[in-house]
């Protein structure tokens, strides 16, 4: 067995409570951690063809030494799994393992997987249990903690779902060695995120470390790692089912959001790269309206700039856009509240706040100059 | 307006607590109770073809006069809306409305659309608000109350949904009187299941007053309603998520849904009717177990019986039953736990408990005796 080097942080929500363990080599240490939640064999493993050709014989191997038997569905990867068809079927084929309500999925792979398994265990039996090992950066910092699932629509991303927590999260950072750079850069997008929202010091962190940390060093990914699932948990724990302050944690992601809808939820754009762009926008909208300094901004653009994230939405090769497109997917967004959108701006760098008040007339001027740029 | 003469019952859980109100022409008084309900125009009414007919104009008049507008989707009446496609296509058609988190579905009709609109609303967006309003007796009594949700799948009936509180359930019992006798004794079958797992005294009232009761009697149904919604509802706030006691309620349904798995879940046998016939049997094989008297066993069988239910799988004209199918169906049960199942039985009338303690080989002989009589 390899040596583990591990932090463990709580996730404080009654008795849906949770912990979320950030370290190396964790999955191939997975029968250390996840026998206790796995109540009833077989334990039923959820992932995609991608990631199971790279962990799903490690995992399976460590809960065998552990006595626990495992059986696995593989979906296909990508986006498009997330769909009314995809989830029914994932649906039947869990329910042809047999499971009972004592029965445990696992969710071992990025966001889709975790949010289309965790969506899956609330509503089977009316809710079973379910463990997430988020395999990409992003997915472990952000999808994996908080309990949202969901899948899409037709009408937009994440339109159905719930709110479901695991009853364990495993972030091995080991992984993250296997990722293409391109997924760990917009995992890493996420990151910024929680320095943007509420922790200017973390964000200058990240000016300093943010380069190593991507390049490979496993203390830095983990403390960046736990920084940002905590920062996550405790505005959960304060809004679990996002009446109010949770809604924080979208910044970036209604202009994000509508990028990706354009792209149609694809490779030609990722969420985190939508979300850097978003971010950039928020940054750029708040000082246009007085309320953030334009240094800031151009700090926030700038950093995202120099790892390598995209800023602006003409970055996207062979990608037009209109405005008009834009501003009708902002307005299907979950947030809005009787036909007025809500936005999460920026005060400045580690001060965010929830807003409806905002002349769409600058949000459009905004968006014109961003995609004439 | 017409006069309403109701009663309130409160159920407790915490939260998610909300009010059952039980009377007279509460449909077209809708806009009395509903309109804080609905913190966003316009509220979604779901129903059936065959409810809409009866009481669509009603609700919908009623609302208007309290200023709230309405969209109304309607579905085929029946249990197979209650299928993966079915329940797409109402989601798909409940976003076509351009719903937010704020809006409101009201679930109008029996338990089918009570399940499927009850399961939308806990998935749209992550769970909006319902409201239900059930116009048979046996969603009166029983799946308007406790908060499950579910469709059916190819593996077993409600495998997949939640639990999910609406905000307000409104029972009229003036619609009761545009029910078919049939679904009215199915209905009835549930309100005899409250007094035998926990209320003799109600159950011989029922003996008293059943016949009068279903002949029409608005008095008697009100009070047979709120007994058994309130016996219920303290169940449900004991036990929310059916770790424990919940289980109760399932008297008679173990061996009940195996009768209508076998039958195809149509109108060959009613879910009521295949309680009723369950609970025939879960008396018969407690009686064989030493457990409880063969005189309340005979008593229940006769009461059932003599106000015109089934008792006897054999009752059922057309149909030929197997033994080991109906064991299968068991076998499949969501109370099944590391492959032992789970029974609910009677000591004697008013007198239920759980246990898992069974002896099959007594079973199959009630079974075998059953489907020969």
């Amino acid at each position: 067995m390899m040596m583990t080097n591990s932090e463990t942080l709580r996730v404080d929500l009654n008795d849906r409570s949770y912990d979320i363990i950030v370290g190396a080599n964790l999955i191939p240490n997975a029968g250390e951690h996840i026998p206790q939640f796995v109540k009833r064999d077989p334990a039923i493993i959820v992932t995609d063809v991608n990631v199971a050709e790279l962990h799903l014989e490690n995992i399976v191997k460590s809960l065998q030494e552990a006595n626990i038997t495992s059986k696995t569905i593989l979906l296909p990867a990508g986006e498009n799994t997330k769909s009314y068809e995809g989830f029914c079927e994932l649906l039947n084929d869990i329910l042809d393992t047999g499971i009972e309500r004592r029965s445990c999925l696992i969710a071992l792979g990025g966001g889709v997987i975790g949010d289309i398994t965790g969506f899956a265990a609330s509503v089977l039996l009316r809710g079973i249990d379910f463990i997430q090992i988020p395999t990409t950066l992003l997915a472990q910092v952000d999808s994996s903690v908080g309990g949202k699932t969901g899948i899409n629509t037709q009408h937009g991303k994440n339109l159905v779902g719930s709110f479901y927590q695991p009853r364990l999260v495993l972030a091995d950072t080991t992984v993250l060695d296997t990722l293409p750079r391109r997924e760990l850069l917009a995992g890493y997008s996420e990151i910024v995120k929680y320095g943007l929202l509420g922790d200017r010091p973390f964000f200058e962190w990240l000016e300093e470390n943010g380069h190593s940390l991507i390049e490979g060093d496993e203390e830095l990914r983990r403390k960046a790692i736990v920084t940002s699932c905590s920062a996550k948990a405790s505005i959960v724990a304060q809004d679990e089912k996002e009446s109010g302050s949770r809604a924080l944690l979208n910044l970036g992601h209604t202009f994000g959001h509508a990028l990706e809808a354009e792209t149609g939820f694809g490779d030609k754009l990722l969420h985190g790269e939508a979300v850097s762009i978003g971010m950039t926008m928020a940054f750029d909208l708040s000082a246009r309206m007085g309320l953030c300094s334009t240094e800031d901004a151009a700090r926030v653009r700038k950093h995202l700039n120099v790892v390598g994230l995209p800023v602006d939405p003409t970055n996207i090769a062979g990608q037009s856009w209109k405005c008009d497109a834009l501003l009708s997917h902002m307005a299907k967004d979950k947030k809005v509240r009787d036909g007025k959108m809500t936005f999460i701006l920026p005060r400045g760098i580690g001060d965010s706040f929830i807003t409806s008040d905002v002349d769409l007339a600058l949000v459009e001027a905004m968006l014109d100059d961003a995609i004439a740029a």
